[in-house]
Formats: structure tokens, C-alpha cells, sequence
């Protein structure tokens, strides 16, 4: 292993618990009418997880100084996101999953319809907690700017693109940079988008920074995505939590099925190189980011 | 009739085709990649419709002094919501009904998984509209809560709750006091969400007027669906556009179910009179949202 991080470290899992307090704080609670969506929401967001794109909020923020109180809605926010893409990915019309984060789908424990609606609901959630958000200490343009990333990370030039050009894929061959394509959409703009929020809920206008940080985002990214399509065939259904061996057995386009197994390993290390590199120079603030990107290339679930 | 509205006046006709106009604009062509998803996207919102949440908007807006660019933004972003709502309720777990706006639906037309992600991203695209709009004239403050205003209203305290309230009443007898929890939320956050967004986007911040929009919103928002159930007894597919006489036949609660045909009228009328005595005080530039009020009492499509 040339990144041996396969866990996180004590400080990232410390934010990763603070996600979850956020998390539980920010959605309704289940007594609430109506009872059955609101248990739906909230199975969806609090079943476990590694918390990946709020930790990539809390760590970016702190690197430019921002304080954990100050990110917990943005960190929500991209993790409600994240979730109610679980569900409708799940749903039988789309990936027709039964098991995620070792649990019932969504749309198993409660039903399609519900399920439906519980994605819909999370995602207006996620922009009404960082519309809503009063820790924020940024000014109300920049919280505009966030909401804007938010959005544009979501439609279709972001992760619903993605899920669209995944969906034309099935079945096909795809050329190396059509796969790239789909995953720069698909998990890509989200985790983009987590480094941004954090960056401008620290209030930071450094363009520099800001590109580096793209960068960084982007090759995590991609790293992610190729770290998930080796787990599919490396690991097992328990060590996931959700079915493994699903991608091959779909026709799914993976980069082990285009690339080999052997040449994703490689493209693995590279992206993660490439992540590092780019944040070379943020100093030792940036510490968390660089644990994520060994941890995002060597987790094994 | 008590109030012979039964068609749009030519100034209200002339802000529909407005409506029409942004939406074309604001929506992403449909040459441009994830084509499929665009497509889907375009044909959801640009199908017809009577464009009533952006008229709203534009009375509203119109009411305090507003220019209609200044408008086209909100206007556009409570449509493309409403849309999606459609879209979604459309689907084979939902409502699951072939024909909107007189053609199959959405899902018909691209299948269940491209529908589902087309409302989805339309759902992201109208926060996006409204976070990125150049021409708004108010302040970043305003523009964060005319934000939250409608992701409130998006959410499971407002349309998608009011969904959930609608799954859990198929096949139960409801008390008059449950549909109308229903209606409140399902349609009424959106339509209420309009008049305050068009009151927010012309920079009102007089309490007493957003006090009066307040219930003139929830009246007509009520009297809106109090008419929709009495036209789906009364009218015939082909008039609709969509298939009549489905409430019944699935079984849903409906005002003539619940009140009887002649209480649901006489219930229309005193709305209709409530929304209208509520704006009393707005003087004759509230005479569109009258013309609203009138026209969705009477409406006969």
C-alpha cells in the first residue's frame, strides 16, 4: 500500500460523529406528522455511513479557519444530498438495490412511494438548512454563492447528470474518458462541491486556494469512484454493507471492467498523487484533507 | 356563476406566455449533454399549463411595484417545482397516471428511472434559478429568503408532507379537518410560496401587506383544490387534459367526497371571498391577483 490510511484518523472520526449530531439535529424529528416521511428521512440519513462529503466541509473549513460550528449546516446539507441520491439510486426503477449501509433500502423498509418522497423531501431539506443556517458566519452573498454550488451540484450538469449518463451507459461499452465523464457528474460534483462549501463557509475568496482545491476535489473524486468499482469485486456484501459483486453481475461500465484491474490500481495512485500535490502548499492546516485522500484510495468499505 | 372568471384576462394571459418564455430560457437546451435528461427536463415543464404559481408571482410582484424581469426568476422557480411535483406523482409508485397536459406522462414518454431523475434535477434547477438570477433587484438578505421560503415550501413541512398526508389517507375516511392538512401543505405551500415570493423579489417588507398575501395565498391555495376535485366530477379527460373522474375511482378523499357537492361549492364561493376581502386594502394594482382569485374559482380546466 502506498497510502496506508484503510481507517480514519481520531480527529476525522471525532467530525464524522459531529456530522452525525448535526445530522440528527437538523432533520425532523420522527414524531412529527408526517410521522411516516419524516422516519423515512431520517432512516435514509442517520444509517451510518462514513460521512465522507461532510468531513471533506469540516476539513476544507478548517483549513482556512473556520470553526466546526460555523460548517455544521453545509456539512448537512452535502450529506442530506448524498442520501437522498441513495434512495432514488436504490429504487427498483433505477439500480433496484435491497441493501445499503447494511440495512433494508429505503423504498424495502417503507415502500416505493415513500422513498420517492423522502428523497424529494431531503433535498429541499438541504437547501433550507443552508439557506436557514444562523452559525454561519459568512455574509449573505457568499451563503448565496453557497446555495448556488449546492444547486449546480445537484442538477443536471452535476449528480442527476451523472445518474442520466449512467443510465445511457448500461450495457455499453464505454471509452475511457465517457466513463470519466460520468463519474466527474455522478459522485464527482457533490464531493467537488463539499470542498467548495467548506472553503466558503471559511469565508475564503483566494483564487489560488480555491483552484487547488478544485483540483484536489476533482481527483478525490475520481479516486472514490475507482476505490468503490475495486471494492465491488475485492470485498465482500458484509465488509460493504450493500451487495457486492452488483456492478459486474449488471454489465455496469467500472474501471476495473474498462481499465483492468491492474491499470485502476495504477490510475488510483495517480489521482491520489495528483490530490496531494495540488494541496501541497495550503501547510499543515490542510493536514485532515490530505488523511481523506489517503483514506479515500485505501478504505476497504 | 358568482364570479364569471372562467378564462384569463389578456394581461394575465400575455404574463402566462412570460412565464412560458423564462422557463425556455432558463431551462438547459436540449442539444446539450445528458441530451436524454434535458429532454426529459424540457418536456416536463414546457408542456402547457396554466402557469398559475408564476402568475402569482408576477401579480404579487406587479402588486408592490415590481418590473416582470425582475420576476421571471422566482417566477420560473415555483413552476419548475410544480413540475417535478407532477412528474413524481405521476409515477407508476405514486399516482401512477398516463396522461398530463393532454400527453403521456413523463415517465411515459422516458421511462420511470428518467423521470425520476428529471424531477430531480428539476427540483435543484429551481434553487439554482433563484440563487443565480442577475436581474433580482433585491438585496443578497432578501434573495436568502425568498431561498428558504421555497425550499420550505418544497419540503416535508410543506408539498412533499402534504404527499406523504395524501398516501396515508388513500382508502380512509377522512374528517374535513384532514383534507384540508392535506391541501394546505400538498398544494397550498407552493401557492402560498409564490405570493410571497413575489411580494419578497419587488423588496415588500411591510408586515401587514405579507400578513393579507398570507391569506389570500392560503384561501385561494384551498379554493384551487376544492374546484380541481369538483372538476374531476364534473369535466370530462378531453377538457382536463388529464384523466377525470380519478379521484373518484382510486378512492381519494376529495372535498365532494367529504362535503358533498353542494358544500364544496358553497365552500369554494366563501374562499373565493375570503382570498378577496383579504386584499381589499391593496388598492387597483392588486387587481390581477383578484383576477386570480376569480379565475381559479371558476376555472374550467
Amino acid at each position: 500500500m502506498i497510502f496506508p490510511v484503510t481507517e480514519l484518523t481520531p480527529e476525522l472520526i471525532a467530525l464524522s460523529a459531529r456530522a452525525d449530531d448535526a445530522l440528527a439535529r437538523l432533520l425532523p424529528p420522527d414524531e412529527q406528522p408526517p410521522v411516516e416521511l419524516h422516519r423515512a428521512m431520517r432512516y435514509a440519513v442517520l444509517g451510518g455511513g462514513k460521512r465522507l462529503r461532510p468531513l471533506l466541509v469540516y476539513a476544507t473549513g478548517s483549513a482556512f479557519g473556520a470553526a466546526p460550528e460555523a460548517l455544521d449546516a453545509p456539512a448537512a446539507a452535502v450529506e442530506i444530498i448524498h442520501a437522498y441520491s441513495l434512495v432514488h439510486d436504490d429504487l427498483p426503477a433505477m439500480d433496484d438495490d435491497s441493501l445499503r449501509r447494511g440495512r433494508p433500502t429505503c423504498h424495502v423498509a417503507f415502500g416505493e412511494a415513500m422513498a420517492i418522497l423522502a428523497g424529494d423531501a431531503l433535498q429541499a431539506l438541504a437547501f433550507e438548512v443552508l439557506a436557514n443556517d444562523a452559525a454561519l458566519t459568512v455574509d449573505a452573498q457568499t451563503r448565496l454563492e453557497m446555495l448556488r454550488v449546492l444547486a449546480l451540484a445537484c442538477g443536471s450538469h452535476g449528480m442527476a447528470g451523472g445518474q442520466a449518463f449512467d443510465l445511457a451507459a448500461v450495457g455499453r461499452k464505454l471509452a475511457p474518458a465517457e466513463l470519466e465523464r460520468m463519474h466527474v457528474h455522478k459522485t464527482g460534483a457533490l464531493i467537488r462541491a463539499s470542498v467548495r462549501l467548506g472553503a466558503l463557509g471559511a469565508g475564503c475568496a483566494d483564487t489560488r486556494a480555491l483552484d487547488a482545491l478544485e483540483t484536489y476535489g476533482h481527483c478525490i473524486g475520481l479516486a472514490f469512484q475507482v476505490r468503490d468499482d475495486l471494492l465491488d469485486i475485492e470485498a465482500g456484501t458484509e465488509q460493504l454493507g450493500k451487495t457486492a459483486g452488483k456492478d459486474v453481475a449488471a454489465n455496469k461500465p467500472t474501471y476495473p471492467a474498462i481499465l483492468g484491474v491492474e491499470a485502476s490500481r495504477a490510475e488510483l495512485a495517480a489521482l491520489t498523487v495528483r490530490a496531494l500535490d495540488a494541496i501541497a502548499a495550503l501547510g499543515p492546516h490542510a493536514e485532515p484533507l490530505r488523511d481523506l485522500a489517503r483514506f479515500v484510495a485505501e478504505r476497504r468499505a
